[in-house]
């Protein structure tokens, strides 16, 4: 789950690949999906209904009255219209019939919250296409894929749920999501509290923006989990990069290099960058799937649709000191114009900290914020409580949204406990909010 | 200032003019201006620096990288660095400099508080044109005119502000606005409330959107402050409509009615609807500007510029019961009609409730409804304290947003109180701000 469930976020990485040296260990990461063995899901995780919803293209003007149909998934199986609660996931970048069946968690939570279960994808991805085919065709096409058109989605999408299905009126929400997902559900909490009474953000990295965490610190964080790997494991992996860039520079070290990887045609030294990026961008995912049971990920994606330059720019960068990387610096000036001469628009990087708050979001309530301590991302998650109601959930040994993950017997203790804790915050949610709505007049 | 303020929450009302019957006594507010006897401004009203800030025409999407000059004002004289405030009016639907002039309690307190006074102009308004002389063209170029948008041209200029003023870095920020600008200044604290420590929001209606007020409720305030008036005041003017009607049927009755209101050209039956219309917009237009001394208010603005029918909808109706006007309901579907017909648009009545949250606020902190009694916009107002930081400040025998009007001699006690229950609000966001502020590492 988490190389595809951060291939939104990376999308700033992926627009000048053809014209400027980005990170290639971040950008790869797009190429890749994780398939996790299916016996791990809960039996029940196939068993819902597929509805489409008329959505505004444009939710923030008046002009084009276009709709598109987005797509959302509904389980109503242990649902309870006396005191139960709409579990609602906000989707990320992805189908999402694949988020439903990979996001175990809610399936073993509805029952104890009595929860109809929703899903709802994601602007621009699985089925949910508000120009069909031309969707991805241009950046005209492309201007309504940014989050607050995504949020807006699930903001509407709720307020028809509350019109349209008997007993949900008189419900709480709570949002739920897994790496960008999980940013969606935080800031869908924050922008629009009186529609969500918690969100549980899973992974969120909303702290991986602008300047408010240091550009290095996920590949640090990779590089550790290497450390902890094994004796002299990341100093290998730092020392490769050198052979490599030496042997590509012999005669018979291409040939050599092509037979150690049994590549199918001979690499050239055109090719060794590109080598050193997929190289790059297994360590990155090994370290962000280090879940405690085997999964196969390695399953290449279909291609890549969105590539453009927008709103989300996570600065990264590598040293070869703190990390075992070759170094690369973060050169935002460089992005911007890559970005403009490919595309014609310039990034924003500073938007959206000026719209979502960046680290200064404590008037907010109602979020926990899930990590992994393994995860790279949670370098750029908050792993502190804010307040009393803005609170951190660390998972020792967790990797990328571990404990969105269906539970199985070879749980450790401490995501056992991790759940647990969100499970007693959700519900006191639920209560507060039957609380106070019982107590209205 | 009432009569202004509010025109940009009239729109919907302009719009379909020609083809339908909408409530004449608001559509009438938008061709009347309010001018205050410039005797009561404080004499520093005038002294500011005015600057021009370069923002996005769409900050909703990146496709448009177009961008156009944001008019806005600065008044630094009492402003103090280290202990200091700014103080931000959230520019309504006219000319900054207007509103600068004539909203005196800002001026007022700018020393108490040691405050840097920002007056930022509203797009669309003033000299704050998107597409210059073409703003006002088509449906395509209003495109960019919405709260959305507005509020974020108010986030951009609060983060160029604490990134180019040396000192306001540190300083915490107040909305203020009234009107339509409070409405905005609520909203603003709402939905950036990292950026604003609190809003004070002067006669801001709001509550007065699809269902969350009675239609009714306006045009019975207007009634009940002529009740309070004179004797059968009301009764008189619910009279009038009749005989109105009734003299437009006889031969004698046009001519009568020419000489009886001073007009310029002869009265034929058609224009007796307007003529209603123009009594009708008078009589509101009393209530607004009940102001406890003479305001000359009869001045006409320049041709309204824009007409259309976007996410500001305004549910009015009268019955000639409850209130002292013809009968007129409130028809959602017709005027949707009439919007597509004329604009190839149709309004979204329930956008501004699933946005900012209609009457479910309660998790928002730090804002101030103010509202004259008087005022019938306070009928779409918050009147009650929703919790210890969303307080209600009710001015007994206040008009439209008399509290944000320099302070004079002949204030009635309740005023004077009314803004010393504001300022301490607000001295306490600040003193708040800066205990945490300095308690951070």
């Amino acid at each position: 789950m988490g190389g595809l469930a951060f291939r939104l976020l990376l999308l700033p990485f992926l627009a000048p690949v053809a014209t400027t040296a980005v990170n290639p260990a971040l950008r790869a990461l797009a190429s890749l999906n994780l398939q996790i063995f299916p016996t791990f899901q809960p039996e029940e995780a196939n068993n819902y209904s597929i509805y489409y919803f008329d959505q505004k293209i444009d939710h923030f003007g008046f002009y084009n009255t276009k709709t598109f149909k987005q797509r959302y998934l509904i389980s109503d199986k242990y649902w309870k219209t006396y005191d139960g609660v709409i579990l609602f996931y906000t989707g990320n970048e992805g189908d999402i019939t694949w988020f439903s069946n990979h996001t175990g968690f809610m399936w073993d939570v509805a029952e104890k919250l009595k929860a109809l279960l929703v899903f709802a994808e994601h602007r621009y991805y699985g089925e949910s296409l508000p120009f069909g085919e031309d969707s991805f065709k241009d950046s005209k096409h492309l201007n309504f894929l940014t989050s607050e058109q995504a949020l807006a989605d699930f903001a509407e999408l709720i307020r028809h749920l509350k019109r349209t299905v008997p007993g949900a009126d008189g419900q709480p929400v709570i949002a739920i999501g897994g790496s960008y997902g999980g940013v969606l559900a935080a800031w869908f909490r924050m922008k629009y509290p009186h529609l969500v009474v918690g969100a549980l953000a899973a992974s969120a990295p909303i702290w991986q923006f602008e300047e408010l965490t240091p550009c290095g610190v996920f590949m640090k964080i990779v590089t550790e989990d290497f450390k902890k790997g094994g004796t002299k494991c990341s100093e290998s992996i730092l020392r490769s990069w050198g052979a490599i860039n030496r042997l590509s520079n012999t005669g018979s070290g291409l040939p050599w290099l092509t037979r150690a990887f049994h590549l199918c045609s001979n690499l050239n030294s055109e090719d060794i960058q590109r080598l050193k990026d997929w190289l790059s961008e297994t360590w990155v995912n090994l370290a962000m799937v280090n879940y405690p049971y085997p999964a196969n990920f390695l399953k290449p994606l279909p291609s890549w649709p969105v590539k453009t330059c927008t709103e989300i720019i996570l600065p990264f960068c590598t040293n070869g000191v703190d990390d075992m990387f070759e170094a690369r610096s973060w050169d935002l000036d460089k992005y911007s114009d890559d970005c403009y001469k490919q595309w014609g628009v310039r990034p924003r990087p500073s938007w959206v900290t000026t719209l979502y708050g960046g680290k200064d979001i404590r008037s907010h309530s109602n979020i926990i914020f899930s990590n992994g301590d393994l995860d790279p991302w949670s370098g750029g998650g908050v792993t502190e409580d804010l307040s009393d109601t803005l609170v951190a959930v660390n998972i020792p040994d967790g990797a990328h949204h571990l404990d969105l993950r269906p539970s199985t017997e070879t749980d450790p203790p401490s995501l056992q406990l991790a759940r647990s804790v969100e499970l007693r915050h959700m519900k006191q949610w639920v209560s507060d909010f039957y609380g106070n709505y019982r107590k209205q007049p």
